[in-house]
């Protein structure tokens, strides 16, 4: 299959990689600096089981790119809709397009842009970029895709690839609660910069984390979104499943780079206000990191 | 007079090189490194009328102190107790003792360990070490003194050291105003490094300073104190007032030093679980306070 991913961070390079690798024809949308790397030495990824390096297309102009059976949509949620225009002219008219991005608005932006349905997957994947065309794989493979028309193809498309991939008929419900441990996690471990284990041992952490999660859950409920009553204990595992892990938050904040808060805490925060419920927590937390981005106080 | 300062920070330098160029005897109890500066190169302390050098003696042990007329405490308040024990060789029957720290509980826990009335003092002076023995002034020189039995003599004393000086009858107010500032300002200014004129353009700074300080505000009422209307409007007539300024806990966590935080916003979220009162925002700026602390990923 003809496969177009826009975004060659470290999500859309280790999914992109993968089905490279299981012999997709895969081209990235990429700016000049990631585009020269890929076309000169294709995608490097270390993995636990060993380190691959894989070939592939790049492009840096979305007028390069052509009709193309599916679009993986993998940039940050403040690029959303510049993603959106960017996809364009790799639509045929049964091109599915993937929206692998934190946050829970994105497939509904990209589909107010490209005017046709995207589906949502959530990523419970562990990467981080060591530099341009080169991604290192920290642990998980697991896919959660949103059920659509051609559901079976979608997942058994993945799958193949080496993805553990789930079908779910409450996609928001499972990117909401994606979102809950973002704004419990990304925060504190990026103006911290401290890993998931070191963090937790600090007291009053996961006071914090259950606050921030609280408000969540009062904005879903609000918003006629369930959440699993599993969601607390789940919280938790995370530490245990990845303690030398730092969000992505923590890494774009030590890059000096914008970060996804807007879309994370930030949301929760104006659908707070809108709703007229109080998000304290996640309002101190939004806040800190704008105004880290802003002083760089944190770049190395 | 005979006057001994425990602790050589900023504060401490400041009000007690001022004490010694108006004629006093001044001794400090200072840490080995300070001592050394001290007994060699005296005090020097810049202003923005110009550098002055004065000379002061310093002990390096609290049993070298001598009985003196009054005694200033100008520790973080983590080393309260230990200040109260080290003070007690320079007690006289008649000699008087003040806090200059920030805080509402330290005159009161001096007062534990050292059996004798301790007079709280609220400071309104912003200054930062350059070095050991060498001080910075950038702008204050307000001193608001818990009223006591020698309120008069006290008040002249400092007054004649060139400090703008009020007695006040509601001195735990006073402290408890302060505090609700520094609830405030200091977390968010240690946690971002920015000054305070820069820091307050970002948006959402102002709602997250209403709401530190209006949970501040339900404890003190809760404990019966109150605060004046103002305490809003007062709130953002000190970034006007000192646009460059730092708080000192972003200076600590730019040394890599322990902070006062557990003495501000932790006072807030101690009492708050006490009286079952919920300070989210708060224990947020705690919780990130310390996780700085242990991390060091603002040291320089």
């Amino acid at each position: 299959m003809h496969v177009v991913v826009i975004g060659a961070g470290a999500i859309g390079s280790y999914v992109g990689g993968a089905l490279a690798q299981s012999g997709h024809d895969v081209t990235f949308l990429a700016r000049p600096a990631q585009y020269e790397v890929l076309r000169q030495h294709g995608l490097r990824c270390d993995k636990v089981t060993g380190k691959q390096s894989v070939s592939v297309k790049a492009v840096p102009q979305t007028q390069d790119l052509k009709p193309a059976d599916c679009v993986l949509v993998c940039v940050k949620s403040a690029d959303t809709e510049q993603a959106g225009r960017d996809l364009i002219p790799a639509l045929r008219p049964d091109t599915v397009v993937f929206s692998l991005q934190n946050g829970v608005e994105n497939a509904q932006r990209l589909e107010s842009v490209t005017h046709r349905p995207v589906v949502p997957v959530a990523v419970y994947i562990a990467v981080s970029m060591l530099a341009a065309g080169h991604v290192v794989h920290h642990g998980g493979n697991r896919l959660v895709i949103g059920q659509a028309e051609n559901s079976a193809n979608n997942a058994a498309f993945f799958a193949q690839a080496g993805f553990t991939v789930t079908v779910s008929s409450h996609i928001m419900t499972v990117l909401w609660e994606k979102l809950m441990v973002n704004c419990a996690y990304n925060g504190l471990s990026a103006l911290s910069q401290m890993p998931y284990a070191r963090m937790m041992q600090i007291d009053g952490v996961q006071d914090v984390m259950v606050s921030l999660v609280q408000e969540c859950q009062t904005v879903a409920s609000a918003l006629g979104i369930p959440s699993s009553p599993e969601i607390m204990e789940n919280l938790f595992t995370i530490t245990s499943a990845m303690p030398e892990q730092m969000s992505s938050t923590a890494q774009d904040l030590r890059r000096g780079k914008p970060t996804e808060i807007e879309a994370l805490n930030g949301y929760i925060v104006r659908k707070g206000q809108e709703l007229g419920i109080a998000t304290p927590a996640n309002q101190v937390i939004l806040v800190l990191t704008r105004l880290a981005e802003k002083s760089h106080c944190l770049a190395r």
